[in-house]
């Protein structure tokens, strides 16, 4: 019992010193500061309560926002973690001015890289996410993808592959439109899909109007057991979704990429940013940035 | 004629002193060193030609991205900047000792947040956007997510609206279903939108399977010049992408959001990024992070 109790104690202990609240904090979208600071974080051994504060453009929000961080500190007695980017100095300097640990995750950088160009940084207002004359035909591109993606998605329509930069191809429920609209939405990249339909594979063909785009052609497959547990969620204790049927379909399907020189990915144990970004690699498309 | 061969030789100067080749490399899917890369160049008044390595997992991948590198050095005379997150020691060493002008995203942050934390960051292979047993189900929310979205786009289903986390409303083409997609893609929301028709126009109302949701209703609106421009990509002279129109149907539905009393957002200057994270903020909804 009392080996417990001390157990019990220690436990709580470690629990103390690992556990770290964090703020986001940028004038913009807070995308980045989220993004760099979650890379960051996830090389220590802490659990992370996050709060993410986008569009601190004022002093009046910064003074708000100061205000909860030096309260959570009174509150936790931990210091909270900010990462932030902010470009206008009167509200940067309220942020730096909380309790909290604050890092600013652009500044870090600015400094070598004024160095080495021998240049000023300009004290612009800088949007990473943001849209202006100079950027705006671009995002129009970026949007017209979307629009051409989902115009193009699941077979839809097989009118237009002309425009298509990538092709995906696979079975039901491998990530083939997910990756799509990743691809279309981060890069501007006009991707098309086309699923092999269950009734097909017993004569598993390649319809001539993909065959005429055989270079703009991206495989898809999948592990069946995970395939099944996918259709298990969507429709429990059917044909489509049991594990003989997803082997099947993988078999053929992969048969059918060697076949016909498909270069093909294996998309089990990758999330859809790197599906998109291998994709990107292998097939030699330039990535955009928006 | 002396004079304007005088003025293009300092135009050729000054191209020279601020065109710079940029690469961004990771281990994994390089989203985050481009967009961070991004963010702090674009404080300087520098022309940037950028290239994306993605999965430089190994010695051989490292030594074959070293050589590009300076090749490129050679070739321009200009050395090459190099925005770079790379965990191994081995692969990382080789991109250091090439002749870039090699910059570390995540390591200018990690020393100053060892100190803080007072713990050592954990060696292991982090994948920003990787999938493993402790995210899966994680992230087959957010397919689920983008899965619901895609299936109440543009009104197709007013069923299962109970499941929406937000639903969206607005003219055709002031930005729903873009903004819906990213945020679902980005933060796991289960985004609805709706949209008002033009044959609605003379009697606009708010349908009674929307009304019963009016605490997860969001409108947008977009200035009618922009929207006549946005239709006219897609009909041109048409009576669908007259201003006359566009001007009609901006305004009968922000009459509408005010008489229901929706929260709305003018979409016209603000990207997608922009436009969910300020909808987020101003729903208050969570923003996941994968």
């Amino acid at each position: 019992m009392a080996h417990a109790e001390c157990s019990l104690l220690s436990e709580a202990d470690f629990v103390m010193t690992t556990d770290r609240s964090v703020f986001y904090i940028s004038d913009g979208t807070a995308i980045t500061a989220e993004v760099l600071g979650h890379a960051v974080l996830s090389q220590f051994p802490v659990n992370i309560t996050s709060l993410t504060l986008p569009f601190v453009e004022n002093v009046q929000r910064a003074l708000a926002v100061k205000a909860q961080i030096n309260a959570l500190y009174q509150q936790s007695g931990v210091r909270p973690l900010v990462f932030f980017s902010i470009v206008t100095p009167e509200v940067r300097d309220i942020i730096v001015q909380s309790d909290g640990f604050c890092q600013d995750i652009v500044q870090a950088l600015v400094a070598p890289l004024q160095q080495e160009l021998g240049l000023s940084p300009a004290p612009v207002a800088h949007r990473t996410h943001g849209l202006d004359a100079s950027n705006l035909g671009k995002y129009d591109a970026r949007i017209a993808a979307i629009d051409y993606t989902l115009a193009h998605d699941d077979g839809i329509s097989l009118r237009g592959l002309e425009d298509a930069q990538v092709i995906l191809l696979g079975v039901s429920r491998c990530g083939k439109t997910p990756t799509s609209l990743y691809l279309a939405m981060q890069f501007g990249i006009r991707a098309a899909n086309y699923p092999f339909i269950a009734d097909d594979m017993d004569n598993l063909k390649l319809p001539p109007a993909l065959r005429a785009h055989q270079n703009k052609l991206f495989g898809l497959t999948i592990d069946p057991e995970r395939l099944a547990a996918i259709r298990q969620e969507r429709a429990e204790n059917t044909r489509y979704a049991s594990m003989r049927q997803c082997r099947l379909e993988v078999g053929e399907v992969e048969a059918l990429f060697r076949t016909h020189q498909i270069r093909y990915l294996n998309s089990t144990n990758y999330s859809v940013e790197e599906i998109a970004t291998k994709i990107l690699d292998i097939m030699g498309l330039t990535r955009r940035m928006y």
